[in-house]
């Protein structure tokens, strides 16, 4: 394997839905969004927006915003996305969105060529960024993102695409399994795998 | 601002459409990957899936399927984008599909959650990752994907996302501009400017 920084950080790297409450100087913060707008986008529209929220009382507002939108979600959800979700864990609670001493809400012009595509390629560029300067987050998007954005006095046009909340990790989870790379990569035809691997 | 590794590789990169003819070791492309698979991605699916194509003759054949797309779009399309395309010197013509000496074609298993948030988030890695390996490449998405899909013999309910031409760069264009920082960040409050930026 080819000596690589990204790949170290890539490897390193988990999501994080514990933070400690230690504050993150804005000026990693704006060297992270820095990077993140040297992405490539569709036509080169660059369709990200960042509001980052350091207000307890604007942070509270979002965490109780999304909440709404995951309980009417969870009272709807069955199956195995359901079992998925109970086995990790996981609740209509996310008080990682108050207790995150940051919050970096990424906005997307909705009628931007690619905006998807484009803004989740800059959060790509976000998350080896954070791993880098020793913070952690996880990429959260709301069941309904509606209600946070009504608390944010965006302009029309825009879509709330993901909530990063940043801060020192307090989970002390292992990684989440990755399937094997040879599942994965194909060599000039589906399902023939490279060797080397 | 902050050292990083991250942010100077992010700001050196830019899209290339012109490939020099050298190769580009497999172990490359398979470390650039192995990368990507470890992006984070919606209830840890896993929805990637990438098809390395190295032989010329089928690399012919998803330039000439995916030029098929272009024309019917190049023949339909008109106003400001027309003429953002025009001035762009973009055309229906995808020559770099065939020149570059590899495709990474980005597969997505299409009914997984988030598929498309979390497969752009893995192309953000392996943008940065052939940045730190010297290849350069755009990520390119067929106006038409199902024409190119048709030549991959991939099973059903996977969408092709991008196609990545890798190779060594033919290009000695000038970077796209970036707006300012300043206008895309926003702290607590839509419009409230960071300072320091």
């Amino acid at each position: 394997m080819t000596q690589s920084t990204i790949n170290s950080l890539a490897r390193r790297r988990r999501s994080a839905r514990n933070f400690r409450p230690e504050t993150v100087p804005m000026k990693t913060i704006l060297s992270v969004l820095d990077t993140a707008h040297y992405a490539p986008s569709g036509a080169n529209e660059q369709p990200w927006r960042f509001l980052v929220i350091t207000d307890p009382e604007l942070r509270k507002k979002v965490r109780q915003s999304s909440e709404k939108g995951e309980r009417e979600m969870y009272a709807k959800v069955s199956g195995e996305f359901k079992e998925w979700l109970v086995g990790h864990g996981l609740g209509p609670m996310k008080p990682f969105l108050e207790e995150a001493p940051v919050l970096i809400v990424v906005l997307m012009k909705a009628d931007a060529k690619y905006a998807r595509e484009s803004v989740w390629t800059s959060i790509g560029y976000i998350l080896l960024a954070l791993e880098e300067q020793g913070y952690c987050t996880v990429p959260y998007t709301p069941s309904n993102t509606s209600y946070p954005l009504a608390e944010l006095s965006a302009p029309k046009g825009y879509r709330l695409e993901a909530i990063l909340p940043v801060g020192l990790s307090g989970d002390n989870s292992p990684r989440t399994d990755r399937v094997s790379l040879d599942t994965l990569v194909f060599i000039n035809k589906w399902g023939n795998k490279a060797s080397g691997i």
